[in-house]
């Protein structure tokens, strides 16, 4: 997200709750698998971000509706748009068992391990080779076998980074992968690994 | 799925929750973006058998509820279940807007666009070379970036197939990859390409 939701126009926000609502799925089993309060807090500072982008959907809809024709294609996308809404609020209410700390979601756990590919988080530490390099370069995908489908730097998201997208410190990447490419990238995360 | 769900334990019928949740988001941004009824319908099933599942984990859970801390376990593991039949719930309603045939979904569509990778579906015709073959040697993904996320075979569904899942006639798949790679796919599946 490069720009504020109140600078953004009907399609732009779209876009982002799109690619929020598939986002978000996919960490809110990943917060209960790893039991990882980190990755809960990300399901919610995006359903934060989601409730905003609906509203400000809503009132640019609003504003748009003129004609009765302008209504009825309005009252379709807002009826989406909840849809993608409320796809994020069940995905925050998966992520939130883990602030429960009950210790009692085994079979949930038992049964998000029954995947090859995980949902992983792993922030850049300043000794990380990756800072400074483009995704394309770091050929992560072809040579550990791990995807990065979103990275958060500070509060601006990045879903699906282009080619081109440059690493820099404290980047949170979210990756998805095998147990091995997620050990791998963890310590290149931290600097440990040079050459993968 | 190869089991009934009236035949599946605990893990099983939440396993397969999962898995739908995940998939059922993807093809209901698909369906609308494609304006596709096929996909619609794919969407549409899929929700049938997460009720069905959920049906029958809640009748599991009650079954096994004896002690205060069965109880107690068994109630997160109904309130993550209800979140999940949720999710696939709204991408209902996001595939519904296919059916209402209105045509006024032009800013949906043009906000799907806005990415590189689509998910689409196939369906497999006796003349395909890929029939008879694991999805291993079909090498699908390394040749033309194509990614098989899902294959339906009549009512029983396999996500995530592994590299020994072997292709047959009829299977409908449900892919991840660029256009390009798309129209090479529904050559291969209609027989009308051999080699890729």
């Amino acid at each position: 997200m490069d720009k504020h939701p109140e600078d953004m126009n009907l399609k732009e926000i779209f876009i982002e709750m799109k690619n929020i609502s598939e986002l978000i799925v996919d960490l809110a089993y990943s917060s209960v698998l790893f039991d990882s309060e980190a990755i809960a807090d990300e399901v919610y500072a995006l359903e934060e971000t989601m409730d905003e982008l609906h509203y400000q959907l809503t009132i640019r809809a609003l504003l748009a509706s003129r004609t009765r024709e302008d209504a009825e294609q309005i009252s379709e996308i807002l009826n989406v748009a909840t849809a993608i809404k409320d796809i994020s609020n069940h995905a925050q209410n998966i992520a939130e068992t883990v602030a429960r700390d009950l210790d009692i979601h085994s079979v949930i756990q038992e049964s998000l391990k029954y995947t090859d590919e995980k949902i992983f988080r792993v922030e850049l530490e300043e000794q990380s080779k990756l800072i400074g390099i483009p995704l394309r370069e770091s050929e992560l995908a072809s040579r550990i076998g791990v995807t990065i489908i979103a990275v958060r730097r500070g509060k601006r998201w990045v879903y699906n980074p282009p080619k081109r997208f440059i690493f820099s410190n404290n980047d949170v990447l979210m990756a998805r992968g095998t147990e091995e490419g997620h050990l791998i990238l963890k310590e290149i995360a931290k600097g440990r690994r040079s050459k993968w």
